[in-house]
């Protein structure tokens, strides 16, 4: 393994040439940034959680007709994904306000919005992932307007899904980022939903309490990041329901 | 005139209510600012080029059919507009990079667009004017899908006239703001070009040697402000083309 071409590493991942034509392997990383990576930790077990939480996710939209570049977890760390051409953007959707849309626009934390909203935002950490409209988009072609509206689609999509299934569990579901990547089957092109999906890039509130269940925890130091994934998965039956943390689950650090 | 009722006092003009219903008379000030009210200064005369300036764009845009609230100047300071109802966007037009977006996107000044990008920028000091895309637009209600239909046709056509008149006296319009505001005829509603059209909202280099001749001079500090919105109203006509500042066109201060 220790010979295996690496192809890209980013903040949270690790990507490697895959065994088969057309697959990479994602290995997920403890480390955890914010704020453009001006902020650094390791937390320890955090890769393994969204290993196990990516899986689930991409699991249930690829059961549910959303495409996703998920082909199979490998290992604790480790799951087998299709190689995809990515769009250079952070799709962002957000059913309460939070974060930079409160700050940029004046509007409370945790106000509902009028309708689900969408946002691009272009990756580029030296510019520090500048928000875009899609007229910058399409003019600088980093998607066609074809492209977007397969991206709001599948952005819709994938919260209808998250938005059940998180609320299933008594957690709402703020906001998300996704990215997308490109497949080619012939002639033919498709996005698929790429990266990973897991409380490193959602907003997860608990619906009773408000207790913040995802990277805020991080963002903000509001106590323990570890344990707030532990709570999402045990949630999910990711990890077996056991009171505390001795629980007698997966071991989740390898 | 002392008498008449204010209606609105902004950072460069002040709204007086007019003689005739829906009626407002505009009274353009010589104040300058910049980066949010942070910089400020007093530019003696130039209330008086851009109430001269506005004039002549808003005319000629209202002779080639796109409409304006101008209806005729009154005085040096002061011109006479149709009362509208302002949609709280700034709508900007950009042919060439410069400013906010080289600065978000790295694209470098000067460099020409692949095409007029159209932004959207929510007026709101408090919150620095932010970007906003079609989504916040209508998510938030500022103006509806239909609205921006409008919005970005009378924007292009604007960008049309004007850069036409620009280049035709050697003049490169890099970019510019408009304001847009909503008359009711009936049961009808339109939408028509409000605010002001003057180097203040323009970004304006000559062709030749790539001198700024807008707001930059005074954002950037390059020289006598007056003297650049001076020269562009030479060369449009507006003031006599006499050489140097000791011209026999009319007194630029009342």
């Amino acid at each position: 393994m220790a010979r295996r071409r690496l192809v890209y590493e980013g903040k949270a991942k690790i990507l490697y040439e895959g065994p088969e034509p057309d697959t990479l392997i994602q290995y997920f990383k403890d480390e955890a940034t914010a704020f453009n990576a001006q902020k650094k930790a390791t937390i320890e077990g955090k890769g393994v959680l969204n290993n196990r939480l990516s899986e689930h996710f991409m699991t249930g939209l690829n059961a549910v007709g959303v495409p996703t570049h998920f082909i199979r977890r490998l290992n604790m760390r480790e799951q087998l994904i299709r190689l995809v051409e990515m769009i250079p953007l952070e799709v962002v959707v957000r059913n309460y306000a939070a974060g930079s849309l409160s700050k940029r626009l004046g509007i409370p934390e945790g106000q509902q919005l009028p309708r689900p909203i969408i946002e691009f935002y272009y990756k580029d950490d030296a510019l520090g992932d500048p928000l875009v409209s899609e007229e910058h988009v399409i003019a600088f072609n980093w998607a066609s307007q074809q492209d977007i509206d397969d991206m709001i689609a599948l952005a819709l999509r994938v919260n209808d899904f998250l938005s059940g299934m998180f609320l299933g569990v008594g957690i709402r579901l703020v906001d998300f980022k996704i990215e997308i990547g490109r497949v080619y089957d012939g002639d033919f092109q498709r996005l698929i939903v790429a990266d990973e999906i897991s409380p490193d890039s959602c907003r997860l509130w608990d619906v009773e309490t408000g207790r913040k269940l995802d990277k805020d925890v991080f963002r903000q130091d509001l106590g323990n990041l570890s344990d707030a994934y532990t709570e999402v998965a045990k949630r999910l039956g990711v990890l077996p329901k056991t009171n505390g943390r001795a629980h007698s689950g997966p071991k989740l650090v390898n």
